[in-house]
């Protein structure tokens, strides 16, 4: 049973895992999150007349996820084989979900948790002068599949 | 009042802000975000041996707020002339606060919710193989000061 | 009468223009290109029945713009002010136009291409299933304002 | 028979193409493009004593094609096993040509053209004090080959 | 016997190695470095009473090897399985090791030397306040194994 | 008589410096390295027949300046106003000298130390399949002037 956090060595010191004799599988995560906004600042996003002003969080999601090993000190490089972020409108503000796929030796949660993470901050970016208390909340993973420790599946919540 | 995002124009299109007649002041804006995670999960981060594990996300949150414009499309590239991270063991699991200052002539609050949440998402990934129900949870700006619209506050929570 | 390249030395040595003596002066630059298609990828294009299929390529512009230094080896890094990108089908595809503004030492004509060959080239990714032969072509200054050099005007085609 | 921008679901919303069962196979693509400048600053091109002064504009192409991912929102990350760029003075200014070859589950059409543009882009660079007028012109795929699609040769112009 | 630099042509032009024939095989390189200080600079270093100060230089190490294609023009991109750097005090200042490992192409000695690099001027950073002139010293490479050209060793010093 | 790295605050966490209060003022910094090799792999560096092949070199010290905040986690981004690297032959190798000017709160060492240590990288990375015993040495700063510590200059060597 493992009781350390995997990137500490014994010794404490931070380390990258080494994945070099793991073999590559195919890996999928799913991650989620809520903005949560006023119904008025809501309403406002919705109004706009011209297309789904969330393709802007979509873009900036997608293009997060393919940087996620520069942002995250410890993450591997891998070659991701696909994103999608989907921004939909929702009771309390904007719902965000991104599901990567990649096949590789490590799994892909964190470039999922980086997408929606970043989708949101940009769902923030644009509604921030009509609401500067707007909430980033429950970042999490809803899913992963493929590598040794197998699937995972949130509870419901 | 303001009632339409301001990165829309008139026609619903997508657009950067023009700060180019904003004189430039003082900014500052705090941000803060909390990682909730089991306590068996905190007390694994808490017997590290050597060093403070969180260190290595304070590192990563501060670089993440120097890419902040790289990451959210319509953010202004900014000269940041401080950057504060903090990560603390807290009842729930790390709470995190980002203290960003700058001169120039639009607000830093992308920056301090950027460097938040990349040092949140870092925590997740050094405890992902212990727990992968790890919670990032209310990401918001607490505090903000300069620039035209003045300070604002967090209400308390 | 300058003759010579101002990015070679005396010696034809490679050198990026010292700007730490120039005053810091009001910068405007546009940049135009089209992206030229046959009528039938030009209606594929028009077809689609959320939003405009061009924010995409928009918001890459944007984006692009901001990182123009990093991709031409002599360009000085600069604080954009503003960065507008638009991008309209017209009579033989997509006409792009990118305007920059910054207060700084030197222009941002190269910002202003930058962002339209990326919005071009995201176009082109776009399409590129539909039709292998669209054309990038006339990518060029319109106008550029501000410096040393004072305001230039491209003459009609 | 394809009739939509494939970077587009149903719903007219941007998406990425999921390449998750491609198979890896051989990929190269060639581009070009011509950088038309007048006479006089062609010759001013020429003129330098010191080795090529085109070996910037090809340096900056060579890496950009490893950038593309990061430029064009919608691209695969892929790992590019050669990058070629050469630039030719020629009659009307400089022509400038890429190759690109990967072994990988999608083409590198968008690398050859990237690393084109930015040569392109930083040749102007080096004579924009020369000559505003330059035009990036006929930026094109000349060649694909590999991948399910096949192979592709641009007609003759 | 070779005896040009690998990264000319013929007629001298720099390219690119091309690997797209090479099979991948299991590569690892080990670099080292010093970074040589005062006696004084190095207790001052020592004396942090919380945690290790040399961690934020090895987690820019780390970072910096998943960098190394974007800042040397010619290195191919590739995905690294394992990086591990160490920075321990040592008589003179900070002794660094940095060891990488990769499926690929082509070898990985350039990553390590990027990281050793970038952990050093880390250091150097952060006592630049203490001492100017500490000096960077004995940047090599220890070892190198996997490849056509097989292991190499450098000679005890 | 400051005894502690400036980069930890009183509880020995890693911090910024806060340059918020401070002036901007004329800031230079002048750095250099050895890349030492055999006096055949100097040979063959030197017999290239189309032009200078340390240009590369070059551009990529010119390159990696301006992301020096991106590499090194706690320095501040700076507008640079000149960059010069330059790389000649010497006795017993290569010889790179870089100098680095911007106006802003904060010095430019790391800018100057990073701009060489990567166009000794890149001459490392041309000569490699000659000589992988090559040795990058003595990278040190030889000047800097500008801000409330003024000037240094290294004691000759």
């Amino acid at each position: 049973m493992q009781k350390n956090p995997s990137h500490y060595d014994r010794k404490g010191r931070i380390r990258m895992v080494d994945v070099s004799r793991k073999p590559p599988t195919v890996r999928r995560a799913v991650a989620s999150v809520l903005v949560k906004m006023t119904p008025r600042t809501r309403r406002a996003l919705k109004r706009n007349p011209k297309g789904d002003p969330l393709e802007v969080a979509r873009v900036a999601g997608i293009a997060a996820a393919k940087r996620t090993a520069e942002l995250i000190p410890l993450c591997h490089p891998l070659l991701l084989s696909h994103i999608d972020v989907r921004a939909d409108l929702c009771k309390d503000g904007v719902s965000i979900v991104s599901t990567i796929r990649s096949t590789g030796p490590t799994g892909v949660e964190m470039e999922a948790l980086t997408a929606a993470a970043v989708a949101a901050l940009t769902v923030y970016d644009m509604c921030k002068a009509l609401e500067r208390g707007i909430e980033i909340t429950r970042l999490r993973l809803l899913e992963k599949s493929g590598g040794k420790s197998g699937t995972y599946r949130a509870p419901r919540s």
